[in-house]
């Protein structure tokens, strides 16, 4: 078989993919919606979620132009060196890349806020409903994202016929995800935290109450922070694993003269969206077991039907079956490395317990102890990452020359196999917080908020495994894409006849150390300024509350008739989210520019590398202790330590917001 | 001028270093000393400081000899492959670097805990005598510390005469400032929290109020974290960067057939030391001028002393200027990160302001500006690194081969010329911190506890700058002991014949790389131990306080007469560093085993890589946001922000405990 014909299959199982999301799409736009004031909270959300999404595109449009054209100038070669038409198509694929990106971010935003209203409709038909629209609205995000991702890198390099414009198609992707990203982020920190701010802590109004000016911006927030902006996340690192183990599988096969290891490479990422079709297809929420049994259980159904089906297709196909291991060794590392991420955030397990126990004796212990096993907590996934890269390695690296890291690159196909699902369950989590918040603003009842309140604490626990998953699935590959970027490298050299040029990134060449020093620090100034733009944006917002609360006569009172001025809140969140985001963007650019003007390719590697240690370390650390202590809150809320209201809980409230903002 | 001369010429200044440490010691001791209760507060914190590091050493000599024999029996090779006097020259030498680091915590100990009665006392007289009783104290801790370390470097190699025994007592070094700064780390914090929690925010007791149980203890934990902890780490620092130079000088040495760099390295770093007496001999508290100021002229005229001299013998001997250039980037760089630090802590700077104002909206928001600050303050610091070893590099580049790492470790060298004063300054701090204690549970009055209070406060504020500094100097030199490392493996496989072995560690290499992750999450997990150790440790003496205000009739209204018993929190304070700091000791070193053993020596070069990039960082966060939490916390005392009291101030409280825990 050639590589065209699995090309082809890819964009076929692509196309399948959004054939299963608009059938979903269409199921949840089919599903019942009756209730005029769910309706209009639901609309709010909707308007909000776009013009954020419109505005952040604007700007992220007016740089991804500029970037463009300074690849068009300068890379892979300036333009007065090498052959334009080369530039031109790493510009245009640069272009492709934040394009795909972007419209499967618009599509999960469209879709997220429509299943919400249906999803908290259907609870009050009962849990099953429920679930199924929620789950399936997630899917939409996660099909689009994974088939756009799959779809973009197979037509590019049918287009181009070159790996180097399929780097170009992975940067796009990651730009844009850097500021979709950090945007989102600053958006939905700054809106949750004025809300429980103004709302729980200082009126003690409950969440999600109707009279909260921020309430309809906190709940926009979930959908561009969780929804579009991991989306993105996800949607590079999944365009990246591919892209690094095309550029190598192309070397290798130009050496060997056949198509064997790109075919491989298509027909194991193919084969990852199909599984992910099955197991969102086959998802169901069962009568016994809650929703995060359902949630877990499609995870375990994809993960063993890629395992099935690519051993089956090596075998078919005679492709290597140590790099099957490989794959298979990634894959079941991303597994382990989500559900280590459980245990420091399960409310069932020992770390919530300490640090719920060590509340009793004030904020300053629930922030200690959580800060302690937010350390600990980046060990599994260091450890696995590790040991996933070495076990792949050793295991081709008889294979011959280069097949070692291509084995490195299929690990991180293999741990990215998932991604859909990953998308899916992630997608679910604020479609079902935002059913919840509008069960309570449509006055459903008790009944209603209880199921929609189970649903929303399985999307908190599944979260935990997502992101510690998506963590851990992007350092593996950025040390694929550091090989593709040798591999790359020396292929153009050879053409050249310059031999190699690059053999790797020595720690002890003090311009590599360099740029790893300088790479450490910047995932550190980037979370700090983006923190200190959520602080800043959320003063804004509180006073705008406090403004309204103030002004308008008989809100705090709930009279009847008197609504807030939600959009003033939601246009604070948005303006300070584009305002706030664009100083850290500018600043790793720019640091990123200045390294590689200053110490060349090679202190580029060293950044990169000091860059994805720091930031793995800081984003298992952020992650998994913000999920300590929300967790931690609601145990305590759950009666534990004297419950709400008790010293031990007002700590907790302490550690919840510091949780929610880093 | 032969090698033997400038290590004749180090021997002596080290020797003229310990005359001096002398003449301070018997000055400090010949000071008055009559307020009986002051003798008997000193007494029981001399008695619990020596105890805890009889109970400390007598663990570390445990865990010395086994360490010794294991080198004996493997290392450089194996004994029964290789020449069992080289392995016994090795294991001695690792056992003397730990013996002498030990011994000048020790000396550290002694004059710091005769200097504290000394300099409170002198705070009757006026300021200008307690800062010179307590400056010359520390400066006894200063030059005992590179005195010994530059002695023992010396004797070392001139009684092996070869480097790999050197790099054995820099190991013996590292080792046991591993368990000190740890030990003492966890019995300061846990005593100081829990004075703290009970005394001042349970009870409302003041500061070192006598009737404290854990006063004493708070007071024997500076001496043993500041000033036996911070110097065993700063002895480490120093002896690594002259190994270090000295590995590769010899190996530069050995090529050329003279040995001018090692000559190099020996006369510099005497002259670091001599500079550091002049500094030290020379510091007066001028009639304008705090003791803040004292403290940092002394440091800038070290620094100036150095270059000039540095120059002077660089002309003289005909050493390489590139390399005096070298030496003296680092010097300016390392006074630099110092002084960066202390923008972030500064009561007078933008952070501190930002953080007191984010703490009126309650503590989560002092924790999250807090930690914004504190990883914005890595930034100048790593920065600061990265460019010192570029530049030395590249300034040393065209010496030769070998020439430019040789310039880094040069500017290590450099860097740590003014750890004399650095550590006088570090070790003042502990001595005046006692002092106000003194003060305040001897009765001396509002007057002297003002100037004990100006004094403190002045070390506070050097802290950060000796903290930083330690931290900065620790990450230049690593990068030198790689550089060692590799150097010494190739002329140890050259004399085999093998040629050159190891080029250095390349992170695309999946068993650096797989090193580098691992060693990366050390730090934090290490971190963490401590942490949960601390806390843990804090619980029991709390209930410790709580079980003497209850029992001692008497104790809570102080009647006269009355005393706490004082010793059970010191006991619990000793047993439980001692009990906690085993786990993470152990822990670090057989993940390091371990990662040796799986991945051999390459992946020991990304361990050590990892480890240092990641322990920069997290070092700088702690120090940096813990110094900015306590002086945001003075400031709001100091009036802004509604002052003690205030809903600012408790949030302030609560950044402070968790920054003295961190």
């Amino acid at each position: 078989m050639t590589t065209l014909f699995f090309q082809m299959v890819s964009i076929i199982t692509a196309i399948l993919a959004f054939g299963l999301a608009y059938y979903f799409f269409q199921w949840v736009k089919k599903q019942p919606s009756s209730n005029p004031k769910i309706a209009h909270v639901g609309e709010l959300i909707r308007q909000g979620a776009n013009t954020f999404l419109a505005k952040e595109y604007k700007v992220l449009a007016k740089f991804a132009a500029a970037a463009a054209l300074l690849i068009f100038l300068f890379l892979p070669v300036p333009i007065w060196k090498g052959q334009w038409l080369m530039n031109l198509s790493m510009a245009l694929s640069y272009l492709a890349g934040t394009a795909f990106s972007a419209v499967a971010g618009k599509v999960g935003i469209q879709i997220a806020t429509i299943a919400n209203v249906k999803c908290s409709e259907a609870a009050t038909k009962g849990i099953r409903p429920s679930f199924m629209t929620g789950f399936r609205g997630g899917a939409v995000m996660g099909m689009a994202v994974v088939g756009s991702s799959l779809l973009g890198v197979t037509l590019v390099l049918l287009i181009t016929g070159d790996t180097t414009s399929l780097l170009g198609f992975s940067f796009g992707a990651s730009s844009l995800a850097l500021f979709a990203k950090a945007g989102g982020g600053i958006f939905t920190k700054t809106a949750d935290i004025s809300a429980d701010l103004v709302g729980k802590v200082e009126l003690g109004i409950p969440e999600d109450d109707p009279r909260n000016p921020a309430v309809i911006a906190d709940n926009v927030g979930d959908n561009v922070g969780d929804v579009a902006g991991m989306g993105a996340d996800l949607f590079d690192s999944n365009v990246a694993s591919m892209a690094a183990a095309l550029v190598m599988a192309a070397s290798l096969d130009k050496a060997t003269g056949h198509g064997i290891n790109s075919s491989m490479v298509f027909c194991y990422a193919a084969i990852g969206l199909l599984a992910s079709m099955i197991g969102v297809a086959t998802a169901r929420m069962g009568k016994k077991g809650g929703p995060t049994k359902a949630l877990n259980t499609s995870t375990y159904v994809t993960t063993g039907i890629f395992a099935v089906l690519t051993a089956l297709a090596t075998w078919l196909f005679q492709f290597e079956w140590r790099i099957w291991c490989a794959s298979v060794v990634g894959l079941l590392v991303g597994v382990v490395i989500g559900f280590a991420s459980d245990y420091f955030t399960d409310d069932t397990k020992k770390p919530v317990h300490y640090v719920a126990n060590a509340s009793k004796s004030g904020p300053a212990f629930t922030i200690l102890s959580g800060i302690s096993y937010g350390f600990m907590s980046t060990l599994p996934a260091m450890v696995g990452i590790a040991v996933s890269a070495l076990a792949a390695y050793k295991l081709c690296e008889p294979l011959g020359e280069g097949y070692a890291m291509f084995g490195i690159s299929m690990a991180a196909v293999g741990m990215l196999s998932i991604v859909g699902m990953i998308v899916s369950n992630d997608a679910y989590g604020p479609i079902v917080d935002n059913a919840r918040g509008m069960a309570e603003m449509g006055d459903l009842g008790d009944e209603v908020l209880d199921i929609t309140d189970a649903l929303d604490s399985a999307g908190n626990t599944v979260k935990a495994v997502t992101k510690g998953f998506a963590i851990g699935a992007a350092g593996l590959t950025v040390i694929a894409l550091l090989g593709a970027f040798i591999s790359e490298v020396n292929s153009a050299a050879s053409e050249l006849g310059m031999g190699t040029v690059l053999t790797g990134f020595d720690v002890i060449n003090p311009v590599v150390f360099f740029g790893l020093l300088i790479g450490a620090a910047i995932p550190a100034v980037f979370s700090a300024m983006l923190m200190l733009g959520v602080d800043r944006n959320a003063q804004r917002m509180v006073s705008e509350i406090h403004r309204q609360f103030k002004e308008i006569v008989g809100l705090k009172e709930g009279k009847p008739g008197v609504t807030p001025e939600y959009d003033k809140c939601i246009e604070i969140a948005t303006h300070g989210a584009i305002r706030e985001l664009i100083p850290a963007g500018l600043m790793s650019i720019i640091v990123t520019l200045l390294v590689g003007f200053i110490g060349g390719v090679q202190a580029i590697g060293g950044f990169l590398t000091g860059n994805i240690v720091s930031g793995l370390l800081l984003a298992l650390f952020m992650s998994n202790s913000g999920g300590l202590w929300d967790n931690t809150k609601k145990y305590i809320e759950s009666g534990q330590h004297g419950g709400k209201g008790s010293d031990a809980h007002k700590a907790a409230v302490v550690g919840d917001t510091v949780g929610r903002s880093i």
